[in-house]
């Protein structure tokens, strides 16, 4: 419960109609994509929805002065918690700044408030020829201050990098409500810290963003995609690795284990040939159609080089879209197989991608639970799913159990605890594994530094 | 001086042949590249020498306990007065720090401590057929150390990025003595905060980089190089602009201003066509013949529309040299028109080009002080040079406020104070105006948290 003062404040802030108490509001706002538990919820004492920077400035300054924790949120399409309002306090939804400000075609940049959707702020540029690349899976959902704020990846990014590679500049409301301005339009720039690159992926805890400068590309004039089927997960990882090697970069390079495609066949009803271990889905770019064919031709050698089983291109749109269906299928696909799934999202040096996979594998069975695995090869992102049943007590343990087992193998060879989900709440308890003590310590340091109170999105990362 | 407490410690840390106090040592490491006046030098009280991580581990205790500063150095080839010990105090050599530790062929990624040569980098990569883009003009002599706290840049960020895009991952040591380890392998990593970029370009000011984990790219197979003359300045700027917006990205493209091209002319006793108002150098690569003849054709045709008045095209090596030579006497040409001179490092958005430029040159009009621009038009990095004599006292006066108008001019147009140079001393004075009181606030805090007692290279920046 806030008090009257707090309440006031906030309704002259935003106005009256933008404080929102009621229990099922709370409760709206309570919970994000993860599979984190919504029973016990955490909902915050209020939802507070701005429609300016200057709003948002106005709360922060409420909040910092009678300390009250503020959580920020745009669709709450993130898998790690960051947007769960673990102390109550203000949750502040952005949904309402959701202003494309300016598209630059000379300078090929793009200015948006943070509540604009992915796929809006995508389709404004397109129409003028321009690429916004990052593409989260939850695009047509996300928004773009949340997707900087976890510095959230795709599929896309094995070529084009991730959100954060696009970012230019940024306005951030800090703690105490001063409004600070990172970057610019200039591309080299190397006056001061790199702030920018601070605040993208610190998921609300050190300032809320409020508006971002992003860079654009021309957009890529033709696309090409295949499907190749290998034995094994590891033919097909060394078909990409080799790509890579060879300077062939796919726009996109998705694959899938057995189980995986065992998924898509039940839900599909049908049979893949036994034969087959893994799919590997690829698209391809260029500026026109001899670029690309060029392309195919080179992936085409390689993966026959590597033991490929069968290899089809796309020879129109409707053959693209079912050759991309097997991926786009599979996270419903593997959604059938049981009635709950804990998906992680690790990311290890690209060569060790096999290497974990055979480690989670001895961990399914070890703790007895199915696994399906598919991932960005390309960046050596995967996505390890566990099936399971969250009502089955005894189960869920053995599923932490194999969680735990999971983060270790990624550390085990090299790797990170998250590729593009962040660390939110459910990786909490292995970041000090991750970064170190000197690590944890430097976070805390910068954390103090820039909010001295602590009201950022507490309880977050560490 | 020293005391001989501190004295006995450091000569304990790294050996005493390595701590070194003599005078003409202490003027030996006194200054840096930048125009920046050595007399009175600013001469630390002693130069410590280490030779692996745990000795500056060991040299930062020393400087932390008993509050001494300490700048850290590479081979000095800064250009804003980074590596000067304006305190006095320690300076940290950096250069035994010399071992290239590990290249991961697979991965692409290679492992090197802070005081390799650039150039030693890069040729120990390409042996590999793996390419290291970062080309600052002092490659040969630059410390990748120095490279990464000072976030340089070179000809081929238009195409490659800067050294920054390259960093996966850091050793740092902090100002307590404390070792940090941040990044790694993983492509895709967003665990916690993007420390890495934070040390990156922070100039020495945050903690000691020791250690640089940089990804690599496969190198390409083909280059072809042009060499275009335009009327005007304008019509070089829209050439370089249109092929961008044709996705069109040459791995280099250099502009040179009439007054760069005069001195040119002059150095080799040659003259230029009265018509010719500017110069662009053009560079591009790829897998093959056909794709590097393919971006020719089509940089050929836009240059065309943009009123181009010649277009050379290099046809073997020999030809590439003399082609590119235009831009890389120039430095030496337009030094040899006055007794000194002042380059300056501006960042614009790229249309802003020929807008800052024809700011610059009223400028030069209004102070009477020749003039030559050049630069890296693709990404907006221009450097006006302003040719002088320090011992003019009057003369420097006006140069002083010329160089206040110059940043002036690049902030009025959406730019920043540096592409490529930092900070250092010489920009310090412009600081507030490009990051504003918000900013400033921000990076002050940032430094007190990773530096309580300011020992790292105080005096910076701000």
């Amino acid at each position: 419960m806030i008090s009257n003062e707090v309440r006031r404040k906030l309704q002259v802030a935003v106005g009256a109609e933008h404080v929102l108490e009621s229990e099922v509001d709370r409760f709206s706002y309570s919970y994000d994509s993860s599979s984190m538990a919504v029973v016990p919820a955490f909902k915050p004492d209020v939802v507070v929805r701005p429609a300016t920077t200057e709003e948002v400035s106005k709360v922060m300054a409420v909040a910092f002065e009678h300390v009250i924790p503020v959580t920020a949120r745009g669709t709450a399409t993130g898998k790690t918690g960051g947007s769960v309002p673990l102390k109550g306090g203000i949750v502040l939804s952005l949904e309402r700044l959701n202003k494309i400000v300016e598209l630059d075609e000379r300078n090929m940049m793009v200015t948006a408030e943070t509540g604009v959707r992915t796929i809006d702020l995508y389709n404004h540029c397109a129409a003028k020829g321009l690429f916004f690349p990052p593409d989260p899976a939850g695009w047509k959902m996300s928004t773009i201050g949340g997707n900087v704020a976890e510095n959230a990846g795709g599929m896309r990014a094995v070529k084009y990098g991730v959100t954060g590679d696009y970012v230019m500049g940024l306005e951030v409301v800090m703690s105490d409500g001063t409004i600070l301005n990172t970057g610019g339009k200039a591309i080299k720039n190397v006056t001061g810290y790199d702030l920018t690159s601070l605040f993208t992926g610190s998921e609300g805890t050190l300032g809320i963003i409020t508006k971002i400068l992003f860079r654009l590309i021309p957009m890529p004039k033709q696309r090409g995609s295949l499907q190749i089927m290998f034995k094994s997960l590891d033919d097909g990882c060394a078909t990409i690795h080799k790509m890579l090697q060879e300077n062939i970069v796919p726009a996109a390079a998705e694959i899938m284990d057995k189980a995986s495609l065992d998924a898509v066949a039940l839900k599909r009803k049908i049979t893949f040939d036994e034969q087959i271990g893994s799919c590997v889905v690829i698209e391809v770019d260029g500026e026109d159609v001899d670029a690309v064919n060029a392309q195919i031709n080179r992936i085409d050698r390689v993966a026959k080089s590597c033991g490929a089983l069968s290899l089809r291109v796309a020879k129109n749109e409707a053959e693209t879209q079912d050759l991309w269906s097997i991926r786009r299928e599979l996270s419903q696909a593997v959604a059938a197989l049981a009635p709950d799934r804990v998906g992680e999202d690790i990311s290890v040096p690209r060569d060790a991608f096999p290497e974990v996979v055979r480690r989670i594998r001895k961990l399914s069975e070890k703790y007895n639970l199915p696994l399906a695995v598919y991932g960005h090869a390309g960046d050596g992102n995967l996505h390890p799913i566990i099936l399971c049943d969250f009502n089955d007590k005894e189960q869920m343990k053995r599923v932490e159990q194999m969680v735990d087992g999971v983060f270790e193998a990624a550390l085990a060879v090299g790797g990170t605890l998250s590729g593009e989900h962040g660390i939110g709440v459910s990786k909490k308890p292995y970041i000090v594994d991750a970064l170190g003590e000197a690590g944890i310590k430097a976070h805390k340091a910068v954390k103090q530094a820039l909010d001295p109170k602590g009201i950022l999105n507490p309880d977050k990362i560490w």
